[in-house]
């Protein structure tokens, strides 16, 4: 592991790290924001996983989350979106929706994609032995957040790892991917024609299939170009309303899809997931 | 004037602009954001000045002001940081520190420069009737701040005009540019090698001729890697112990040059200006 950027913020240190990952055989970036209270032992975590296009950068850039991180005692980790490297496959138009930048949290089961695109392990296991390892985080206080593409990972993960994660929340989130262009097209050649197997990674399938409950935040801005033909919040509220699970979903007029957008509601977001961090600490 | 984006963010407007300039004859882009507070009215104006560089978006994108900007109910200018266009002179050599990106806030009267590189005039009249004409904003009840080249600017114009500013205040700005590799370079392009008409636009030498008080705030970081060479705090430091000129100026120990540097304490700037400017208003 190598440490190629750290800059003091907000008294904490906004850390940029280099290392091998082994699910996804090749070499990787992850963004690492430790708060000042980690110099006094272990603090909670956060795992912030970005859309279509983004690199660990965007987040730590644009969010703003830096400040609300270090009031609550928060660590927030942001990995990159897919595997990288120049053996890595990529979309053969080079679209930006697919392949590099556009990963979709799964683990890829068809060629050439299952050599490298395994997101899904990337993010629910080898990340969080390595902070474990490296840095003063406690991984098993942890939550997990995401934008867009992000958006749904963070919940495709928690809801299949209801034991690992306090809390989730999401920004614009595309809730059901089996139904949407992005999702079919990136399902379809990630996992292959069968669309039984697509089902494990799309949130309403796994609320509908019985996943258990888990404090759960959805922001979804009303003027956002996506919600329409790619989000549609409608399915996620629906299959809550369908299925009795409990989340808060906030519909946000005049907000669009943009980082404006996040940074308007991410200190919403990390209070929301510091509280049921700092009730996992009460239950013990 | 051309609207070409408009993102809600806490629960205000950002806005980016497109207009003909006359005082720098080019077409040119800037941001604004307005607080929610401007739907009822007028609200105050702060301008920020951005360093080498930059355009009117790193400041938007990354310094997480507008959180602030809403709660106080102040608008923030960010323009951007040299004329533009085919038609504009840059460095020869292209490099970072001169031309396209570096007019460093002066009227040049050198050629080729001096019929484009006119941003003190841009900044300190023309934007303001600009905004007065076209935006919820009183121009009167105004402040100005900026980082680094746009530290200098936001220095320089205030002390020049401080009838026209309630407050001024810095991240690293260059406080002498009379004195420095940067300032050297660009003072002696744009304004010719009579040294004497460089002191117009050095803090420092402001300073010392006189200018009056106007409340002043630096923030610098210790960890800057160009504070030996180039931005010299000892500099303003000491000008202000011989003079009696009143600056708070902080060194922030572990901080750099970027704009995690800025994102830390741009809440505390933009609550000291807004303090002055809730002062101009008691004193009428």
């Amino acid at each position: 592991m190598e440490t190629i950027a750290n800059n003091r913020c907000f008294e904490g240190e906004q850390l940029r790290l280099a290392h091998r990952a082994e699910s996804l055989g090749c070499d990787m970036h992850f963004s690492l924001y430790l708060p000042p209270g980690a110099r006094a032992g272990n603090v909670p975590l956060l795992y912030w996983l970005s859309g279509l296009t983004c690199t660990d950068e965007n987040f730590v850039q644009k969010a703003g989350a830096q400040r609300y991180a270090a009031e609550h005692g928060v660590a927030i980790v942001a990995p990159d979106t897919s595997p990288r490297g120049d053996e890595v496959a990529d979309d053969p138009e080079g679209a930006w929706d697919f392949g590099l930048g556009a990963g979709f949290y799964v683990n890829a089961t068809e060629a050439p994609w299952s050599r490298h695109y395994r997101m899904y392990d990337y993010i629910s296991e080898e990340l969080p032995a390595l902070l474990a390892r490296h840095f003063p985080v406690d991984t098993e206080r942890a939550s997990i957040f995401g934008h867009s593409m992000g958006g749904h990972g963070a919940l495709v993960i928690a809801l299949r790892n209801p034991a690992h994660y306090q809390s989730v929340s999401a920004f614009a989130p595309i809730v059901a991917p089996t139904r949407c262009p992005w999702g079919e097209k990136a399902l379809g050649h990630y996992l292959g024609p069968d669309r039984e197997a697509w089902k494990n990674y799309d949130t309403c399938e796994l609320i509908r299939a019985g996943a258990l409950q888990l404090p759960m935040l959805v922001d979804q801005g009303e003027a956002d170009n996506f919600l329409e033909e790619q989000l549609k919040t409608e399915l996620l509220e629906a299959t809550c309303a369908d299925t009795g699970y409990e989340a808060t979903i906030r519909r946000q007029p005049g907000y669009d899809h943009s980082y404006f957008f996040i940074s308007s509601f991410i200190g919403s977001h990390i209070a929301f997931h510091a509280r049921e961090l700092e009730k996992s600490v009460s239950d013990d």
